[in-house]
């Protein structure tokens, strides 16, 4: 059936509730409270699914579990503020193994104040990460959440964060390239850093609309520009900053650095869409302008599939 | 190193968090919002661990996973608000089997009012069903949370809901007792049957500590106790309108009724204290009182272990 077609199907039966905000289909859900709400979006990470102990410490297996949960909530512009993690552990996993992962989420969560305030343990035939995390939106009145359906003619589109680096370090990981000069992209593709602060600037500073950028570039401009019922057109020149620092090492790969830059997802940055005429707030990069109709995305002249930008082509 | 050594040695590295009104270590953490509060909990269910899939149909599975979890809520007076759920799926189940499973949540979540807004899917090598719960405080000032730490001197203990239905349902289920008499017992371990709605009333009628019933009334008298620095007095002639419909199946296990009363687990029933002198709110059965300090559970004149009732003494 395939992913997409089972949540939809799932879908069919859940109930919204009396409470809810914004339901499933964004990157989190928001939930009323008597006088506000709450942001809620959950992630769960199994072992040689979403990544290897043999390629990553379990310090940064911690930090990666807390990092792409952060991102959905930085993805709708808001504030971290609590997160609960389960983990499902195998026999073949010392205690030690296990209070590194732990101190790795923490230390991953630390900065934003947020606390780590629950979870559940048991036992398992793999590891399993499960983490819900909840934060707070900026704006109001409510809902607060800034979606990916709110795009509009005319807008900019940005980027902040990095593009295109997690898929390069998997890359280099399933090659054992050991090249110190690219340690950087497999770094963050074992330990993503989302740029989680912009989240709630760009709320602040009118964002139309947000996303965390996790299935790459592309495909996730293509969900933008379906929920907005609005197409995108990207410049070639302007993602010249994000596929700059990829040249050398899409060529020890045998890729296009701008094939990197639209379809390795992973690295959690944060897009944007921004009203033309205001300031487009430091840390993000313009990399194209909304345009009314279509659903379509467009790179220069060149229209992408559905199924982002043919790198075969 | 024992889960409860585990635990409490990642809890030591774990950040509070700068809005957290109450930390992990009760039935749910609350939150502060800009203008209020939320709550927060999370379990994971895994196949045969917590569940087996020969036994429980998957709808049978979505219902349980929902119900424990919604009894953590109520296990500190709240109403439950939403709900994410992250499944991690197996290549031998079927979709039809998952949607059921799925249906199963849905259908125990929706009585309550509350929504199920969000949740993940990944493939893996066993059934992984992780829950978090949100809800609601109907007290205040804030924290509105009732805790297990509030049971003061002078309380009556009382219980809502079934005690030992869920343990006898297991020892029915592993020995292939198919006596329809006592078909409630193992349909109570499948699908537990909290009393959502006693959680707030609790609250809202004055109940000084509130707590889930999840390991068996003995262990988590002795928790309650321990955290409100009391001692707690049991009644057996109190507790017999428990064991009275335990009796008969108590004779078919060749144990006794009030073993299973105050050791079986996983009815999730609710535990309240309340003030002397408050009309206790109907459904809840008074089983005893709160004596000053100790920490210990009494039942009558016989002191508990710590570990619970001693069923071979």
């Amino acid at each position: 059936m395939g992913e997409d077609k089972l949540i939809a199907k799932m879908r069919e039966v859940l109930p919204v509730g009396g409470n809810t905000l914004v339901w499933s289909g964004d990157d989190c859900a928001e939930i009323a409270t008597t006088t506000g709400s709450f942001l809620i979006s959950t992630d769960v990470l199994v072992e040689d699914v979403h990544f290897r102990i043999d390629w990553s410490s379990a310090f940064e297996v911690g930090v990666r579990a807390a990092q792409q949960n952060m991102a959905d909530i930085m993805g709708q512009g808001g504030i971290v503020t609590a997160l609960v993690v389960s983990l499902v552990i195998p026999p073949y996993l010392s205690e030690d193994w296990l209070c590194d992962l732990v101190a790795g989420f923490a230390a991953a969560v630390a900065p934003t104040g947020a606390g780590v305030v629950g979870g559940d343990l048991s036992r398992g035939a793999q590891l399993v990460i499960s983490v819900t995390v909840c934060g707070e939106s900026v704006k109001t009145p409510l809902p607060g959440s800034i979606l990916r359906s709110g795009a509009r003619p005319g807008d900019v589109v940005a980027v902040a964060g990095t593009l295109g680096y997690s898929y390069a370090g998997l890359q280099l990981l399933q090659r054992g390239n050991e090249q110190p000069e690219f340690a950087l992209f497999k770094q963050i593709f074992k330990t993503p850093q989302p740029p989680l602060e912009m989240g709630p600037l760009a709320a602040l500073a009118g964002a139309t609309a947000l996303m965390d950028v996790s299935d790459g570039l592309s495909s996730d401009l293509a969900r933008l520009a379906k929920a907005s019922q609005v197409s995108v057109l990207l410049s070639k020149t302007a993602l010249s900053a994000f596929t700059a620092p990829l040249e050398a090492v899409a060529v020890s790969l045998g890729r296009s650095a701008l094939d990197l830059v639209l379809n390795g997802g992973e690295d959690h940055a944060l897009l944007a869409c921004f009203p033309a005429g205001i300031e487009v707030p430091s840390g993000f990069t313009v990399i194209g302008s909304v345009e009314a109709g279509g659903a379509e995305v467009w790179l220069d002249s060149e229209k992408l599939s559905e199924s982002g930008w043919d790198h075969f082509a």
